[in-house]
């Protein structure tokens, strides 16, 4: 099984007010609310494609209900650590010409008691997983090395962990070195601290990142595919021409395609080939972290995967 | 006691986000969630103010659950009638110089059944109610004529009946002569389809309903107070100046101190008193429909009451 981890998952409230502008009153017949938080999105597009998952967290009050219903109906498990405070919403108004207007709540605060015993029950749920998945942000109270550690827990029993987050979260995570982390452009600059413009410069920052031990940096680069690194050879996945509808959730996508080729002992090559092809698939869907799986197969033949030369950023 | 109809509740969502503009990405600390609808602001005041109040309507899903737990919380009974859909949010983002934008959702449908089911909850309510209070907008599925058949039932009974909505729910309202309206200056030209400047044209308008066997037409002004039409009298209510923290509610918080006055039966000059005190209590407050019963007491000191001139508009 593969389990996905969000630590901090939300309510997503959806609205379209075409005419949206600061100090007016709007009413809406168009909205939609979700379970929310890159992990549940990562879990919905690995059981779109028929796979099983099993998602964890922190989860409260009534926007918490809301989510684990949600779950259970899609057929998705969950096993959360129940906390006393609300988990958050986030707010999208989508306006006109694709206009999107977000508020996100700061989220809950977790004390060190409901840590303790997701840490417990992390255990009991790494016995069952074949591929851990952590996403997103941390919420208030949990300490930034929390990632290092549930890393280096995943480690000690041989399991493969996937950490798709960015800041502080990413960086005290890499001391662990998860087995593989996929930055897009702007998390990889934050994370080396400088402007990231040529492919040159990617290939040297996701070098430098692989030689503290991940095995594969998978940089996502949008409709331009991705550069992957893994130990001393390079790759790059190039995505066909397509009508692009939502590509909110493509990266949460493509780390879910990432899991399941790992979880199939996919070869290297068709591993980052359905990685990509599911987040092209989730571009051609409206809703955020959805796929058709007969997108994904057709995408999966027209990816091109290539090896690009990787000089030793160290040497 | 008094029985407050809130037939299309709300949770309010109120989020500070000081540069809020469109386009943007916006994190915030500063949120509250309360449970929202005219209705259960009137509640709220009444129960604030130390009397027994009985909330009703339909309400339903999460947002109905958290609704009914912060009435119960609050010693503000409830006795709803369950619906499938889910209760509406109303989202409330307050940005620099008190910039309000608001979305409010349209709110689930009611379906006849549920109306029935109402109907007859509310001939139960009627007994044990001494004065109805109804208030906001009429959910979809529920009929234009709704409070038309409320207000009728409750004549039946002798037990008056206030009514504070607007646009087709209210003029169809009118029909069935309610004991007391309180439009506020824009209700009132929108119910009379004219412009209404002065005080003389409010005047002429307020007798114009209450000649359709309206007792109390209370016009609200805001910081200049009210004017009301009793029959063949006329009052003018001046309220001395506040500190002006929130004035939203303060409209809610006036029919519940005319519900008050009502029901511990206040001579005319005391209830319109108590009405304008307590809507001057909200505005003095930062949260919506909230009051300290010492400041409503030292406003009622305060208020002053003037009788004024009605000519009979329709000789």
């Amino acid at each position: 099984m593969i389990t996905t981890i969000t630590l901090n998952p939300s309510v997503d409230r959806r609205y379209v007010v075409q005419d949206f502008q600061v100090g007016n009153l709007f009413r809406t017949h168009q909205f939609e609310a979700t379970a929310g938080g890159k992990g549940l999105n990562v879990a919905r597009v690995i059981k779109q494609f028929g796979e099983d998952v099993l998602t964890t967290g922190f989860i409260g009050g009534k926007n918490g209900e809301f989510i684990l219903e949600q779950l259970t109906e899609q057929g998705i498990k969950n096993d959360f650590i129940q906390i006393t405070g609300e988990t958050r919403n986030c707010i999208a108004i989508l306006s006109k010409d694709v206009v999107q207007t977000e508020i996100l709540e700061s989220g809950p605060k977790v004390t060190s008691e409901q840590i303790e015993l997701f840490l417990q029950k992390y255990e009991r749920i790494l016995q069952d997983s074949s591929v851990l998945v952590a996403s997103g942000s941390l919420p208030e109270g949990v300490p930034e090395s929390m990632y290092y550690e549930l890393i280096i827990r995943a480690k000690k029993k041989g399991k493969p962990f996937i950490l798709d987050t960015s800041g502080s979260a990413l960086r005290e995570g890499l001391n662990a070195s998860p087995f593989l982390i996929k930055p897009n452009k702007s998390e990889l600059e934050l994370l080396m601290n400088r402007p990231i413009e040529s492919e040159e410069e990617i290939i040297k920052a996701a070098k430098e990142i692989s030689q503290n031990g991940v095995e594969f940096v998978v940089v996502s680069l949008g409709s331009d595919g991705a550069i992957i690194i893994h130990k001393d050879l390079g790759y790059k996945v190039k995505i066909p021409k397509i009508e692009v509808k939502n590509p909110v959730g493509s990266g949460d996508s493509m780390v879910a395609g990432l899991a399941i080729g790992l979880y199939k002992n996919y070869g290297i090559e068709d591993m980052l080939k359905l990685g990509v092809a599911c987040g092209t698939a989730n571009a051609m869907e409206i809703g955020t972290g959805q796929i058709r799986k007969a997108n994904v197969e057709s995408m999966f033949k027209n990816v091109k995967v290539e090896k690009i030369k990787v000089l030793n950023s160290l040497k």
